[in-house]
């Protein structure tokens, strides 16, 4: 069936086209909140394996377009397959996060792929190809990546770690060294998500999930600069590609951010100031955002009033909805349901 | 020997006056870091012992001050008395952060005391009473309380918690039983801070650890609307009460913060961009902040660089030198040396 990008609900979104009912997607919709991914993901020896699954991977890309309607589909997959396809050894244990050879010291990034390994990545790009054509044709596909500074983050430190020290000290103390981790990731996101166009994605996000956590300065130099030089990299090849950046917490950062980051969307987190947003921001991007998960997790008379002011909020203009971080394993189902309908104007 | 508020820096810059050479204090100065510190702990049966034993803790209150000479004394204490004093099982195990009996219930918000305890609270009164006299006539005295939010945060889960889940799903689940929470902990806090008033402090700082996870609605009604009241209710009986508000990650809700708590300075987490905070915040209020308590733990360049950022954004107007959150346990010593002579222009 052939599609019609013009008529895409969220592709119009980020061409900065209001809709008159928001698109909306769900982070990490595709997840262990639905039963049919726990039934799959039980299929697969870990969880890396279902990422290099094409069929099954694409099987749970689609299975909340099926249950929700939700007007995107973003691949299945996960920020560190690029230190995977580096060459650093990335496991996932049950229940414990991502495992991962840490970086301790500069000598290990000389230990890295200078470039990342696109036969590694072939599974997910298979994916995308198997996607795409099973989508509905109002439904868009969103590649992503995680930003340089919080792949980073997993890779100093061999772990999710709070406030991210490891890096950030790592940074500090070795910032030349730091620097080079940087401009490998860099260059290997930007490759990546070339490739995920080329398969069949129809706007990426660049997903800075610690951006929160540095200083001005660093921020700058660790977020601003790379993820703005990704989207110079991606379209030189793609002059016409859709991007939405997330950098999470950036707060007080979000001007500098857009001042400098060529993206089409901003993702806010649920701690972003509504009407600071709406004021400040939307005047300069399409907003994705930014229902608490928590809030969609509790339900009820919270969900309601938390989905109406940000729909108040941003729904005047160019606007896509979203959670402000990824959906929580707990989440009910009914939930879900709830806030689509709530966000398509039925209940 | 008698002492002129006047002719105090940290006094000075919280009447909104600039200082030529920057008034500097660091939150947690008082602690693990310090050898003197660690030997005085080590003859404590616990660190609520420590707490209330008005001689060491005065002791401890005064060793920072002697070893590098501060601008400012900060009670050394706790934001968990309060729930103490208000009837709470608070106890904190060596290595693993305070352990509380958590309030799973809304039930078991009726079992708190309705009013704070003064009595539990005397030996705090009494350190201040102590430290008061010891210090050398330009060094202020400060005393603290937690803010409503982030105490609760801890008495809803029982321990600190990532994100703060238990007490945001609490809140949301049941916003009458937390609200009287919040309630209670306001006027506990105010009348706490007014007590310390009496006792000696010249100024006090109440600290929103967590209020960077909150949504712009749950912020508004839990960390704006009752520090908004215990500022409120310390000026009624100390009219001239100097307070400085801590909201630790509010961001983009700063502005709302500051239109809504009439606090004279305004405590920056190392995150908040420089020149927004120049721009619109310094204007408002007299700054304190905000080095990334991790470039003094890592010091060399990346300390000296970080400082002068600071000094150089914000010198020009009423400031105070401080960081964005508490001081590290590994900090080396050395490194806060250097940061007290850059800070005032010696190196």
């Amino acid at each position: 069936m052939a599609d019609n990008p013009v008529a895409k609900p969220l592709l119009r979104a980020l061409a900065r086209e209001r809709n008159a009912v928001p698109p909306i997607w769900l982070m990490r919709q595709a997840g262990r909140y639905l039963p049919e991914y726990r039934a799959i993901r039980e299929k697969t020896a870990s969880f890396l394996d279902l990422c290099f699954n094409p069929k099954l991977a694409a099987e749970v890309t689609l299975q909340p377009i099926r249950r929700f309607g939700f007007d995107a589909a973003i691949l299945f997959s996960d920020i560190l397959v690029v230190p995977h396809a580096l060459g650093q050894h990335v496991t996932f244990e049950a229940g414990e996060g991502p495992q991962l050879d840490a970086l301790k010291e500069p000598s290990a990034i000389e230990r890295l792929r200078p470039e990342i390994d696109h036969v590694e990545l072939a599974p997910v790009y298979e994916t995308i190809a198997r996607v795409r054509p099973e989508l509905p044709p109002s439904v868009a596909l969103l590649g992503f990546c995680g930003a340089p500074w919080t792949v980073a983050t997993y890779m100093i430190a061999g772990c999710g770690t709070p406030d991210q020290l490891p890096a950030r000290l790592f940074a500090y103390r070795h910032p030349q060294a730091f620097a080079k981790l940087i401009d490998i990731l860099t260059e290997a996101s930007a490759s990546y998500l070339v490739k995920q166009f080329a398969a069949g994605v129809e706007a990426v996000q660049i997903f800075d999930t610690w951006a929160g956590v540095l200083p001005a300065d660093e921020f700058r130099k660790w977020c601003i600069e790379p993820v703005a030089r990704i989207v110079a990299g991606v379209r030189e090849q793609i002059p016409t590609a859709r991007i939405i950046g997330f950098p999470r917490g950036a707060g007080t950062e979000l001007p500098c951010y857009l001042g400098a980051v060529p993206v089409d969307a901003i993702g806010l987190d649920w701690m972003t100031e509504l009407s600071f947003a709406r004021d400040q921001i939307q005047p300069l991007r399409t907003i994705q955002g930014n229902l608490d998960p928590l809030a969609l997790l509790a339900g009820g008379a919270a969900l309601d009033r938390a989905t109406d002011g940000i729909l108040e909020a941003f729904g005047g203009s160019p606007f896509i909805f979203n959670l402000g971080h990824g959906i929580l394993p707990d989440t009910p189902i009914s939930h879900v349901e709830r806030l689509i309908a709530r966000v398509r104007g039925h209940v």
